[in-house]
């Protein structure tokens, strides 16, 4: 289903026209802070934002931006200060942010965006965050991908980045990005931050519409600790520069684009889940055999949300039982006596209770770093996966004095 | 409100009529691990059940029993052991109790409740059980309260007990209950364990009323982990020797007696948060100023399963940005410019985002083993307390090898 797509190196100056670049300005102790994504036409943008009540500056401001203009033409994002709960000072940051980056391109205000990570509650060092703008917008390249998502990391220990290619008619389309996140992880986000650029030409409500299918898939399915941030936001900017025949919605070459752009999200949903604050594995919760893709979705989150599930999978304790509690309370109807549960090809439990478990043989598939959990609910044709972490002391240790 | 009530010694056995024992029968490796209360009288009886749709074999059995039968005359239950997913064989295991419980104190069949708690998918030893049901009835007494509270304890370390009396006319009633539960311990259940005994004559629809009301302010407002279990339950028997005039719904007397239980069980419910599974504190989240009391009990829930909030409080940070984020996504509709949070009695956010936090006495006050956390929504007047425990490294030490 994904053999039409190569991937490619590059991040989120892969596709044509997209520059970057990421420098230290001092909100951080010691690692770079401020990223600058630029596109050399003004693109077509869509995002995606938090559905917390208490949403940051940079979310309130960007969301009035994207009332304005479906065109965006860079994104500016900081690290190391979420800049939420913050009142009227921290939108006043957040436009500053924005004017900086507008006048050091020469593009439109209403043409760029802003987003914010790290400690919710303080003020933004504002006259060090400008220099830092300043300095960026003198260094975008297309090298500069690296940069960048090393700039809007947080807690993470990796880069998450990732591109590919596709064939449009006699065109290439590239679709890239980047993203960050590894703690405050929850489903029913946009996600914590992810930056996607693509050259494609597109139609606005075709862009947003892939977004949100290709969100609801890959960021909406993904966990580290059950927190929706305050600050979460996926956006896609789209320059054009591929010159393929314009994509509207209901063609088969819209089913490639969104096939392409989940393949990018879901991959990079998977880097967050694998470097979840303290994770030392990555878990795929697959839910199959439900009456509906909702209620799949609905198990698969509640075992993934499970803190002792969590912990049974980082002592690599094939703890079973703790699967199915999960499942018992997640709010869909279904029959646990039917219930079957393998870790990756390994059957530990089959229907009307039948345990199947060989301790030894899950103790090897469980001490490894990509584990996938499958609940077979033996009602329905309908399945879904979710993309979660272990639970480690590393956790606690890292979040008992976050902002120290 | 409740200075009518005076405390006292005796947990599960203080009311009139009331015996228990705990023995050790070898389903664990080395704890008492059979516990047993008796009734000297048919009890009317009620309780209530966990939500999940996974339920344990004992949750089944009693749901029969108490369709049948409003009296009981005693509860046997088993640490060590859940009797959960374990089919066909797990009934017969959990009716056998039953029976032979029966049997050895003489009582109808239809009079006894059972109960279980540990580990989830494994077949009890049920000959053991047997000889420990056995030994356990010959062994009742007034006394056997502390034996009892220990025989139902898991990973609790110490025993939760508690009992108070009041006048009613020229009669004395007596409360008094035993609780465990340190793990899988979250909202929407009955509890893990609870089974509070009373001599108090009292209609059978207004025990089970006084229950619901009791249950819904005290062990449904706990969590731990956020994980309901398959075995939860709180029962309460009510023997009638305290002579007393029969209570009945709507009465001030029916008032007196739920606000005796809710002391009771409120009292359960804390020593259950303080005994979660690797906590070193007890946390209140107390949500003022809400539209309604469920508005303030979701707020709060939220904030008290946060892990972020209960790592930020293990270790003494007061990231107050966490608990405002965490109501954030609570589902309920609120202006977070709003919001105050104070920690104890020390302000740390005052309402449009006014920072008064003094890292020095918040330190302070989150460094002991008690701390109520305050958020006050300023838009109604409804209000509710939530009652859970910090996240250490010894939760996920205790839960990455719990079958071990």
């Amino acid at each position: 289903m994904t053999d039409f797509l190569n991937e490619c190196q590059g991040g989120v100056t892969a596709a044509q026209g997209f520059q970057a670049g990421g420098v230290y300005c001092g909100i951080r102790k010691a690692k770079k802070d401020i990223a600058l994504i630029s596109s050399q036409a003004p693109a077509v943008t869509a995002a995606v934002f938090t559905l917390n009540k208490t949403q940051a500056a940079p979310i309130l401001v960007d969301k009035k931006q994207l009332a304005q203009s479906q065109l965006c033409s860079a994104i500016i994002v900081n690290s190391g200060n979420a800049n939420a709960c913050t009142g009227e000072r921290g939108l006043q940051d957040a436009w500053t942010m924005i004017k900086t980056t507008a006048q050091a391109l020469n593009v439109p205000e209403q043409q760029v965006l802003v987003a914010s990570t790290g400690v919710i509650g303080q003020y933004l060092p504002i006259d060090k965050v400008i220099a830092g703008i300043n300095d960026v917008a003198t260094k975008l390249s297309k090298d500069g991908h690296q940069d960048a998502a090393e700039a809007i990391m947080t807690t993470d220990t990796f880069q998450k980045e990732v591109a590919v290619q596709y064939t449009s008619g006699t065109a290439t389309i590239t679709i890239g990005g980047m993203a960050k996140g590894s703690g405050m992880i929850a489903p029913n986000m946009a996600t914590m931050l992810a930056f996607i650029t693509t050259d494609a030409v597109i139609e606005h409500s075709a862009l947003a519409s892939a977004l949100h299918t290709a969100n609801s898939r890959s960021f909406n399915r993904l966990s580290v600790d059950g927190d929706t941030s305050t600050n979460d936001m996926a956006a896609i900017m789209a320059n054009g520069l591929a010159q393929n025949k314009k994509i509207t919605e209901g063609t088969e070459e819209y089913s490639k684009f969104v096939t392409a752009l989940e393949y990018v999200l879901v991959k990079l949903a998977k880097m967050i889940a694998r470097d979840g604050e303290g994770a030392t594995k990555l878990i795929e919760v697959v839910v199959a055999g439900a009456h509906t893709e909702e209620e799949a979705v609905q198990a698969a989150r509640a075992v993934a949300n499970s803190n002792l599930v969590k912990t049974a999978m980082h002592g690599a304790d094939a703890n079973w039982g703790r699967i199915l509690c999960a499942v018992g309370y997640s709010g869909i109807d279904f029959d646990p006596a039917r219930v079957a549960i393998s870790f990756n090809e390994l059957p530990v439990l089959n229907p009307n209770y039948e345990i199947v478990l060989n301790e030894d043989e899950a103790k090897k598939i469980l001490s490894q770093d990509h584990i996938i959990i499958n609940v077979n609910l033996h009602q329905g044709s309908a399945s879904a996966c979710f993309y979660t972490c272990d639970l480690s002391k590393e956790y606690v240790h890292i979040n008992a004095s976050y902002r120290s």
